[in-house]
This record gives C-alpha cells, sequence and structure tokens, in this order.
C-alpha cells in the first residue's frame, strides 16, 4: 500500500504544463487560464481625472472660502466625460467638470457640485479644497508596465475587467488539455434505457466528462466499454491526439478487471493500492505512445474521490495551475475514519454564525457507491490517515466540490 | 437614502422566476438550473449486488468456518459484472460473484476473495460471514419515486452522475435568462484601441457580459453607449426580447447623465440613493413593455459591487434560485467603514490554519475606480451600515465571487 502523497507525486511527475497556447477576445476568455503574465499598456486610469460631478479649480482662487465667505468664479469650460480638451484655468475661473473627464492640467483641486450653487456662467463656492481633492491621478490603479493580472489566473468576469481596463483586446490563454474517459463495465447501460437484472444505469461516463470539463479540459472522446479486453484496446488504438486518458472500472484483481488485463501487462502503467478510503485501487502510468493514463475505480464515489484527488491536480497541472488547497473547516456532526488509510468524505457545507461547518453529506459515509446521496455533497472532507475519529467542534481540511 | 435591504426588496418584488424550460441530455445539462423535483425511476441499486469480488454463500454452510476449521463448497456458478442470470444455491453449493454483479436470491451473504483460497470449482472458505455481508442492497442509495434531486440545483457533474443513476438521460432545466448589457459613458472605447486623450478603455461592457454568464443568463445583446439620449433611446428601441436589462453609468445627476435623462422620464424607474458604498446612486424600474431595468453606477468597481448585491439575485430569482448567503469569515487585517452605509470590500479570501481569513484585495479600500485592483479580489465584505471599524480577529459576512 502507498499514501495518497506518493501516488500523488507520482502522478504530477509524468504531467507537464502545456505549451499549446490560444489567443482569445475577451468575451471568449472567462473561465479559461491566463498563459502569461498580463503587463497594463496603459496608466490605470489614462489621465488625472474627477471623482465627482463639480468644478476644476485653483486652490490659490479659495483660500479662506466658507459658506460664510463664498468665492465667485467664471465658468470658463465644461468638460463632460469622454471630453478631449484641457481648457485654461486663469485665475478667478473654474471648469465644470464630470465625473470621468479629465482635470484641466491648470487646475489642482475640484469641488464637488453639492459644495457650490452648480451655476453654469458664474458658480459660487464655499469651501476651501485640500490638494488634489477628488482628483483621481493618472496610474493611481496601475502603472502602465506593471503586471495587472499573472500566468495561471483562471480567468473571472473581474479578471476581465482589469485586462480591458489595461488596454487588452485579447488573452493568451493555455490550450484545454485534450481528455478522453472511459466507463468500463459490462454491467452498464446507457441512462433511461431499460435495465435488465444485473445491470444499471452508466453514470460514471457522465461524472467523468462533466468533472473533466469543470477542470477546464475538452472532453475528446467518451466512452461506455464492456469489460472485454478487445473492446478497450480497440477503444484506446481509435483515440485522437490526447494529453491524457482517465478510465474507470476494471482496476481491481477480478478475471473480469479489463482495464488491469489490457494495462497491466504494458509494463508501463502500475497498479497500486492507495492508503485512502473510499478509491484504494488506483492504476496512472502512460500508453504506448506516452500519453498518461488513469485507470480509477469503478464504484462512483470511489471515481469523484479519485478524480478530485489524482486527476484534477493533474489537469490543473497541464494547464500550469495548482491544486486548490483545501479550506480548513469546522465538523459539524461526527464520524469515524478508518485508521491508516486518508478518508475522503464528502461532505455538505453550512453557514452558521462563526464559521462553515462540515456535516457528512449522507448517511452511509464514504461508501464508494452511494452516487445519489453523493449529490448532497459540497466538498469533500480529507482525513488523514492517523485520525480514526472527527469530532464535532474540530476543524478538518475541506476540498470544496465544483458549485 | 434607502437602505440596501429595500432597494433589494423592490427589485426582487418587480421579477418573477421563468416558466421557460428546456429538456436537455445530461451531457449538455452541466450548470443549469434544475427546474423540478427529480424524481428517481429506479431503486439505487436497482438490486442486490456483490461489494466485493468473492462468494455468494449460504450462512447455514458455514455455521463455524474459520482458519482451523475451513469449510469447502463447490462452485455453481460465476457471476461477472452485468450477468443477468440468479442461479440456485443449494446446500453446500457457492456462486462465485464480481463486484456490482447481482447476488443471486439464493444466498444470504458474500464471502471477500481475501477470505477464501480462490478457488475456480471448490472454494475453501474460513469465516463464517454476517447476514447480508458485502451484499449492497436494492434501494439503499435511492428507492424509486423518492426525489433525489430539488428543483433549484445547479447541476454540477455529481448531480448529473446522481441523475444518470436514477434512470434520467435527460432533465427539464430553467431557460437561460435573456439579458441585454450597456455600458455609458462617452470616454469609453473599445479596449486595445488607441485612446484620444479624455478617452479610457470601456472595462463595463466586459464585465456586465461576463458577470451575466457568470450568473446562468444569456447575453442577448452587449453594446458600448455614448451619452447621447437618442444612441441609448435607439439601442432599447432595438433590444431583441429579453428578461431584463442591465445598464451601467449615467445615473448620476448631471447634466450627461444619459441613463436618467432616458429612463427617468417614464415614472417606471426610479433613480435612488442607496445607503451602500460603493455603489449609491441606483436605477431600478421597467421598461415601456415592462422587461425590468437596472441603471447602475459607472465605475467598475461599483458595478461590480451593484451586479452582486442587486443583478445578481434579480437573476437567481429568474431561475428560481435564491441568492447566495455570505459565508462568515475571519478579519485578516482591519479597516474603516462609513457610517450609514453598507459597505462592500473586495477581499481576497486566504486559507490559514483555523479558518479561511479575509483581508483587503487591494490598497485603497473599496474605492469604486480600482478596477485592476478588483482582479484580486475573491468576495466582498458586506460590512453593516452600523460599523464603522472592521478589527482583525472579527469574523465579517463575505460574499464568494466566481471563481
Amino acid at each position: 500500500m502507498i499514501t495518497v502523497e506518493a501516488h500523488l507525486a507520482r502522478v504530477l511527475a509524468a504531467v507537464e504544463p502545456l505549451t499549446r497556447r490560444e489567443t482569445l477576445p475577451l468575451a471568449d476568455a472567462a473561465g479559461r487560464t491566463l498563459a502569461v503574465d498580463l503587463v497594463s499598456h496603459l496608466d490605470v486610469p489614462p489621465f488625472d481625472n474627477s471623482a465627482m460631478d463639480g468644478y476644476a479649480v485653483r486652490r490659490a482662487d479659495l483660500r479662506g472660502a466658507s459658506p460664510e465667505a463664498p468665492v465667485t468664479l467664471d465658468v470658463v469650460a465644461d468638460l463632460p466625460a469622454g471630453a478631449a480638451e484641457d481648457p485654461a484655468i486663469r485665475r478667478g475661473q473654474a471648469v465644470r467638470i464630470m465625473t470621468g473627464a479629465p482635470v484641466p492640467s491648470g487646475a489642482d483641486a475640484v469641488v464637488a457640485v453639492e459644495a457650490t450653487d452648480g451655476g453654469v456662467e458664474r458658480v459660487r463656492i464655499e469651501v476651501e479644497p485640500l490638494a488634489g481633492r477628488h482628483i483621481r491621478r493618472a496610474g493611481e490603479d496601475a502603472r502602465r508596465g506593471t503586471a495587472v493580472l499573472t500566468a495561471g489566473t483562471v480567468l473571472a468576469p473581474r479578471h476581465l475587467a482589469a485586462a480591458a481596463a489595461a488596454g487588452h483586446a485579447v488573452l493568451d490563454v493555455v490550450a484545454r488539455p485534450r481528455v478522453a474517459v472511459a466507463a468500463t463495465g459490462s454491467e452498464l447501460v446507457e441512462p433511461g434505457e431499460p435495465l435488465a437484472h444485473g445491470s444499471i444505469p452508466d453514470s460514471n461516463s457522465t461524472l467523468l466528462a462533466a468533472l473533466v470539463a469543470d477542470a477546464g479540459a475538452e472532453v475528446v472522446a467518451a466512452a461506455r466499454l464492456h469489460d472485454e479486453p478487445d473492446d478497450v484496446r480497440a477503444w484506446l488504438d481509435r483515440l485522437p491526439d490526447c494529453d491524457l486518458v482517465i478510465c474507470s472500472g476494471g482496476v481491481s484483481v477480478g478475471d473480469h478487471d479489463v482495464v488491469r488485463a489490457v494495462l497491466g501487462t504494458t509494463g508501463e502503467v502500475v497498479f497500486e493500492q492507495v492508503a485512502m478510503q473510499p478509491g484504494r485501487p488506483q492504476a496512472f502510468g502512460a500508453l504506448a505512445d506516452g500519453t498518461p493514463v488513469f485507470g480509477l475505480p469503478g464504484n462512483p464515489v470511489a471515481v469523484h474521490v479519485s478524480f478530485e484527488m489524482f486527476a484534477r491536480p493533474a489537469i490543473l497541472r497541464l494547464l500550469g495551475r495548482r491544486a486548490p488547497t483545501p479550506v480548513p473547516l469546522v465538523v459539524g456532526a461526527g464520524w469515524r475514519s478508518p485508521a491508516g488509510r486518508v478518508q475522503v468524505m464528502p461532505v455538505a457545507v453550512t453557514t452558521q454564525v462563526a464559521s462553515l461547518v462540515a456535516v457528512p453529506a449522507y448517511p452511509g459515509g464514504s461508501a464508494s457507491h452511494l452516487v445519489t446521496g453523493l449529490a448532497a455533497a459540497d466538498g469533500f472532507a480529507v482525513v488523514p490517515a492517523d485520525v480514526t475519529e472527527v469530532a464535532v467542534g474540530q476543524t478538518v481540511p475541506v476540498l470544496l466540490a465544483a458549485r
């Protein structure tokens, strides 16, 4: 039996970040992984601009101004947002200015309209502004040439907005890893089709394909395969170019364990007992052409858990990203954990006054076949191998699942 | 000035859950919102099946079996996964069975292969199994006719797997809300295009479109509009059918506040000062045809914050979903908050030993124009109106942002 850490280390050592890139318009880049550090093309904002609707002024004209001693200035220009002018402001003059409009170079403060009579030709001002008041300085958000986003960022709406503001219309993103998935098992039939005795709907194909897409990869092939070595060999032989292959089922030691029968003889795929519950039998290695291949166990909960612990980190590494760190959450209902194995427990996450709280997602614990119960999970608690009891009130690391 | 709660209540009262539905194959349903409670078509699992590779036995034959007193049985059948047979088991007989295969109706326990000699024609067994040992009972995961998923569930991979296991090939999901977005402002130019003095790249169009998609809606129109009332009117007149319109900018009281100029005269759109920072000026109401319309303020941080506080809840309501509950997080670095206004502070979320910790995402606090700093945020702390100081170590509610 090897540890979870040792198996993961072997997986990550066999997978290299992709060098393939795509250049996408901002509108198509949401959810993709930025391939390079993104440097601002501009000062952001590009010019000093007004934070308020009001008047650009010279402070020297407003010394001592107050409600009791207002000062009246001539309004010599009117700058809406988008104005390109830089009107001169002489002694005793002001420029009417809207939020976002460029502050005239001769002004050293903006007075908000609320502190004036709002005049159009002449304006009465009742305050003496501080230097630079209501002026947003060029470059105060980001300087031209500085990095605003780092390589590896998963592009959320806010990142796309930052890229736009920094003058970028397109982004270089990492290509989606090309991943093939197969669920093996002669008992599996298309969901929704009639079931003979002994047959069950194939939920693993759906689960694997959706998890692969959720991790940011492209599903280039998906199959349901009988426990016939020739079927599995034929599928592998016909695969399009891909970066990773993930199979479920057939990795144990039974006569009909087809993935072991096909891949276990090549010497390039190692079949292990991993000290994890669920998901003990694990296969990982390479096909003849060098493509990394996972053989995950066949029970749906074990598939999901194995994906989170080993396959998702591999896909994220292909994308140049790190695997997510588990989040420490408070335990809201205790459970038992096997000695000597890392338990990966589906948990539901609820919000309480002081913290997020994790409770087992369904009765039956981490039993690996409870696929509908799995739907109630918000994440997976990763219970260390030397822990046998998880008590209410302690904290436990949780991998939050796809929302 | 009205409260955040009052403005949100007005918004939600004006938006009804959509009744439009789509029926999608499982593979296309990820991320969509389930429209109905999903009832299992099957017992899950559909039949008693073996949890182990081993032998189906009659316990009466194995009374007192132990390593010292093994019992040998005749192996009368071999059941791989997917087998449809139900072989009879008579006294002194066993059936070889693989994981997932149907347990013969005459058997009352399964002995794991590890507790036997693994024989093919005869098997030596060294244990007396408990009743039902290693048998997964039909329906123990879910009973036919019981709900396995509830209406409103956002379909993650694990939910699709549960639906497949429950015998569903397609799912009824809520149609994507059709949303039109526009960024107003004569200073705005296409990102990446050359900038005249006074002009800035339009990040709001990108931000709004990406946020709308992130919330599960479809962007049916997106525009950048000058501060010209005729342009805004023409855009509104040409809109395709939609469920919601979201504009940014032009909602203040200046001469060039174009959204106010166009929508403020209809009587169907209310312009408010909301006790929130950033994002005080807010417009909400209905177009002439009754379509709900938001006028958000124009600064990018205020756009994002206003979207999270008001527009995302509206879109989620169209989808029949509730707005997410803020998560209480520990404060890792303190900040100031204005009295009398709810502050919505972009925060970066980090993991520490005992808890998730929230710290301001960038210097400059919740200033509403710092769009590149916004990229560093993982969420938004919602600081109540009566709080003026957020101290290290206290907890603060945080809306976690799109990942």
